[in-house]
């Protein structure tokens, strides 16, 4: 199964009928797939629906009249907020960790999460079905298709486990070949006074942190500029 | 000052205005201010500036010609990419890591976010201006807006806990004067035979990453060595 297979994202009372398309573009970008909506204007509904690029989610969406209906079969059932200020009777709680619990309680049953109107957002009433609310940390209130976006991404995000990076270092002994040609050009150039001036350039070499290709690269591109300094010399 | 006081946020050949727009709303949401654009369509960008919510953002929003000239005075240049399988010259970060390094890049200097265009992404030309690049782990590309919104969330996701990064990064136009530097000694020492070889010379300094006390060191050798060519060859 799917990580975003037990999910349901459902919008409630939806104006814009691409804000509908941009939460379908955002499940299918996150692996979602299951879209409720609850009273859409009926042209937003229909809008959507008859979009050139409308995809399977949106073919697929289920219509509802009444939210009740729409979180039915779900074990929890989480709301969208933007308010800061008005009282609240939910706990609310940071994406960044309400994030979590879905994604935990995803492995365990059914999750709806609700996103309200674009201009009045999810309503006391509406509010009254969730189990908590949860909010992105943000100044003023986001873009429909960006908050779906955000929570999915929060949902399906991967933590951090030290560095991904498959980067192979060069080896010392080519850093000390490439120091090596470069220290002769520079002699060549006149740039090299003093005798600590050679330290200096082996250390700025190794903070170059080359990866190996890279390596034979300027090693290449320096044998060529020394060559050049020769052949002129001769 | 805030969190992405020092962001920029560069969108590239946008055509949509609507997707100009969606940019500013989740620049606003998440406390980023700095928008540039890049040789956007005309009609794109006027309509944009000209829409009725447009805010500070979009008005303050200023337009260039070339990317090198978007993103001169920058430290850190990251590109964002769909792509997974073409083969790409640059290492790529999931932005789960690349948004905690942009985050602490953020308290040293001027960190640059590319957003390539709605339907070929950036180009391989503009990704040679990058020093890195990050991806959302989608299935297919994103809507701009949301994949704006999603990075702009995970730069800012949390507070910085470990010690911000002390070095401070060579600002763009420095490893463009490098990159010139150096192009121009590889041409008259031989080594440029094919058009491409600009574009790989310029990718190849983007990847030293070099402190900005490093590049003025490389500056004054490749300064050097160019010197001592030219003076041969009278």
């Amino acid at each position: 199964m799917q990580p975003l297979d037990q999910l349901r994202v459902v919008l409630v009372n939806t104006r814009n009928p691409l804000n509908i398309g941009a939460a379908a573009r955002a499940m299918h970008n996150f692996g979602a797939h299951d879209l409720r909506l609850v009273a859409p204007y009926k042209v937003a509904y229909e809008e959507a629906r008859s979009a050139v690029q409308a995809g399977d989610i949106l073919q697929n969406a289920k219509n509802f009249e009444r939210l009740a209906d729409a979180v039915a079969d779900c074990t929890l059932v989480v709301g969208t907020t933007a308010l800061r200020h008005r009282e609240l009777q939910h706990s609310l709680r940071p994406i960044e960790y309400g994030g979590q619990i879905i994604r935990k309680r995803l492995s365990g049953g059914r999750v709806a999460i609700l996103f309200g109107s674009e201009k009045f957002g999810l309503s006391n009433d509406d509010m009254s079905y969730c189990h908590w609310l949860t909010q992105i940390g943000t100044e003023g209130s986001m873009n429909l298709g960006q908050a779906v976006a955000v929570c999915l991404y929060e949902i399906t995000r991967r933590p951090v486990t030290g560095k991904p990076e498959a980067r192979l270092g060069a080896p010392a002994q080519d850093l000390e070949r490439l120091t090596e040609l470069l220290l002769h050009a520079l002699e060549r150039s006149g740039y090299l006074h003093t005798p600590s001036a050679e330290t200096k350039i082996r250390r700025l070499v190794r903070r170059l942190n080359l990866p190996a290709h890279d390596a034979e690269v300027w090693h290449g591109i320096f044998r060529q500029i020394l060559w050049k300094i020769e052949q002129n010399e001769q």
